[in-house]
């Protein structure tokens, strides 16, 4: 007889009703593809009574233990989101023998290593392509398709929300609190933000990221994180008028003098940049490699079908190991232990912009601050906006270390020509 | 004791020689991911007597037959490019139980399904990730990371000559034959350059993503193509104030009512597009599936290094398949015979440039010609480039069969205030 692959759901909400949806309207290229039925049988959720006509056709329970103790599922689609339970419940699904499919970046980026260990010893696969970048396959390509480079660096615009609302203040002129509820109100951020716009959820994705491309364990904790709470639209009319885009990203070097540096946080980045024109909910993430040179993956990143044709392809990806025994094939080997590069050894240029006192010699003054705590400038120039009896200066710095910069914005914090530092934003080096 | 994976190049040109220095370069990633060593055997060459420092280290053959019967070669990796004899080496490679990787567009394009039915029948690997898009990953996403969709739409910039030629023209005014001489010095473009600029490299590309994306067969033959020699430097002008760039792509489409549909011109593409910003050298694939919506995958489309980055990562992947016994997990399913839209069934809007005589009435009258003929449009203008006693005229239609499009042209060419019909380049319509 005919092998069916047998899948259960935990959860059935934007991606799990999406996931539904897609094994439904694809049915008969997905048989095709895989040679052999896939069969969604049971569906966990919460709370019984909802009605939910999708799921009609299936088997629902609230009850993890119907699913765990099924021996004729074979594959456990995690999509409720969380830590708790569903990092337990992959544990359990893979201890019984079944393979776990995961949208869950959260699970990912803080016990990644817990997943793979297990999945290693139960001999099953552990798959989350979903988990960065939505639809866009990015996870496996760097864990196949890319596997002859090494990856120095990859940068990423990996937050729907926060990449729609500087769209949106880059398009319209307007501010981050007019642009915030604007997103609210459209649905692409969360009543409570913070995961977005303080960068968070972006730092979940980075340590998935940078784990992968560099063969090391990240995690979020190794991650430094600077959400977009700040940006002005003066910022983004600077960065405009200079040639940039702010963008914020998730952002993973690696190199033999720094080790490895991870970071998300705003950047200018010059307008000619692959990234620069990705705008409103698309994401993105671009790779340099010492073969392949720089590549980049563009695409949905969240959506209920977008997001479900990442978890249905690995599905698939598992169903064939399960039809072929060739479980452990494409093995995670982010096991090795590099040294993290601490932030203050972190080098960028910057850009600074200052208030200060609208009176001759200033901008002089404030140039030869920085050169005289090591920080040359690649430009700089004042302007007036509106502001009595002060004017702004905007510097923009070559490469220097984090540290020094800090010490530098010490020295000029302390100038009495300097009212205020207004914005400091990373700069992302011209191409080339 | 461990197994040693071994393998032999046919050919090393350019791309050849940048497998060996990846090999050599990443030996100690690559082997990890693996999980076991890749050792370069033997390489065929044509001349046995050229000095080829960089193969100090291996056996140099021009004997086929070293390669073939050395039991221990595990994988044949052919980079001489061309039908013959690279096609027979391939499928006696086969034969003999070998895996084959290629970069080889010709063979994939006009005998893809003799390779695929010899691996299957031999039980060993037939990888080609190479052959479209220089080291962009494209063919693994189309048979793993995309295969929950079905893919309703493919458009690539996958000829890194033309579109390194119309960006020249865009950003500098110059005309065709002058940036032809420009790329020829600076090695992008060959002696004869028919190949590139007339669209048959493309056609062989668009012939291999679509059989890929829709499951069915396509050949070179089945491809329509128009290069890019027309192109004058007044179209590169209007398309701008138009809002649209013009660029040569690979189109292949799939619908239940026209079936699919393989082409390869040049086309006005709205400046938003995520294509329009490729420019020079690089490539990139847009794909549409009906989960995933838009993803679009970008790099380098040849050179040494980002190309031999695609061989050397199929030939990871076979080596994962050697070592865990777990050949054909993913067959091409490329095996519906879709029916084929003939090209005067294919719909397109039009942009079409018309020298006319300069007197009053005559934009109405051309106007009412197109109407007549069925066609409807969207805009029309009149404008007076440097032409003594005429003027142009410049319409975009709306979406027009191409039959009906030929017709309407051959009633336009008979007006007598029509003096020439000087270019018609299909419109790529708004993202929407
Ligand atoms: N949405 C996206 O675009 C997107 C994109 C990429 C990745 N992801 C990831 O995909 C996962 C799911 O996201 P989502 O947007 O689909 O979330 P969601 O719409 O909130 O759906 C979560 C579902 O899980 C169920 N659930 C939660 N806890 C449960 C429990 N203890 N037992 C049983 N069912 C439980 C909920 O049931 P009730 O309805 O009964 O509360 C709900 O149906 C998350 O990890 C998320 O980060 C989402
Ligand atoms: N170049 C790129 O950027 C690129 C990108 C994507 C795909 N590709 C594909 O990759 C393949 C190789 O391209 P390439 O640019 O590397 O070509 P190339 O530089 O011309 O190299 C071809 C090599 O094959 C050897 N060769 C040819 N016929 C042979 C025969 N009968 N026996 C033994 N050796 C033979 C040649 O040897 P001699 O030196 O002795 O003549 C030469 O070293 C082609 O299929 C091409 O379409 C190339």
């Amino acid at each position: 007889m005919e092998k069916v692959i047998q899948i259960a759901l935990l959860g059935a909400g934007t991606v799990g009703s999406g996931v539904v949806k897609v094994l439904e309207m694809n049915r008969r290229q997905i048989t095709e593809r895989v040679g052999a039925p896939i069969q969604l049988k049971t569906v966990l959720v919460r709370t019984l009574g909802k009605a939910r006509p999708e799921l009609a056709s299936y088997q629902v329970t609230d009850k993890i233990e119907d699913i765990l103790n099924d021996e004729e599922i074979d594959v456990v689609v995690e999509l409720m989101g969380g830590i708790h339970p569903a990092r337990e419940y992959m544990l359990r699904a893979m201890e019984a023998g079944k393979s776990v499919v995961t949208a869950n970046k959260d699970v990912v980026a803080q016990f990644g290593k817990d997943m793979f260990d297990m999945a290693e010893r139960q001999d099953v696969d552990f798959l989350f392509e979903a988990s960065v970048g939505g639809g866009i396959p990015i996870i496996t390509p760097l864990k196949q398709c890319l596997t002859a480079n090494k990856v120095t660096e990859i940068m990423g615009i990996v937050n729907g929300t926060t990449n729609y609302m500087l769209t949106k203040m880059t398009e319209c002129g307007s501010d981050y609190n007019t642009v915030l509820k604007e997103a609210q109100e459209k649905g692409y951020a969360e009543a409570n933000p913070s995961a977005d716009v303080d960068g968070l959820d972006a730092a979940r994705k980075a340590a998935i990221l940078a784990s992968l491309a560099f063969n090391t364990r990240v995690e979020l904790k190794d991650v430094s994180v600077e959400g977009i709470t700040k940006i002005t639209p003066a910022d983004i009319d600077y960065a405009k008028n200079l040639g940039y885009v702010i963008k914020l990203l998730a952002v993973g070097k690696d190199s033999p003098e720094h080790g490895v540096d991870v970071r998300v946080h705003p950047v200018f980045l010059p307008e000619d940049h692959p990234l620069a024109s990705v705008n409103g909910v698309f994401n993105a993430i671009f790779v340099r490699g010492n073969a392949i040179g720089e590549a980049m993956f563009y695409g949905q990143g969240a959506g209920s079908l977008p997001t479900a044709s990442a978890v249905v392809s690995d599905i698939i990806d598992v169903s064939r190991d399960i039809l072929h025994h060739t479980f452990g094939r494409v093995r995670c080997t982010c096991y090795e232990k590099k040294k993290l590069c601490p932030l203050k050894e972190t080098e960028s240029s910057y850009y600074v912009r200052l208030l200060v006192d609208d009176k001759p010699g200033v901008l002089g003054f404030v140039a030869t601050a920085f050169g005289d705590a090591g920080v040359s400038l690649k430009s700089v120039i004042q302007t007036q906006r509106n502001i009595i009896e002060h004017a702004e200066i905007v510097a923009i710095t070559h490469m220097v270390r984090h540290e020094q910069m800090e010490q530098a914005l010490d020295v000029l914090n302390g100038l009495p020509v300097v009212d205020e530092i207004r914005s400091v934003i990373r700069v992302e080096k011209e191409r080339g």
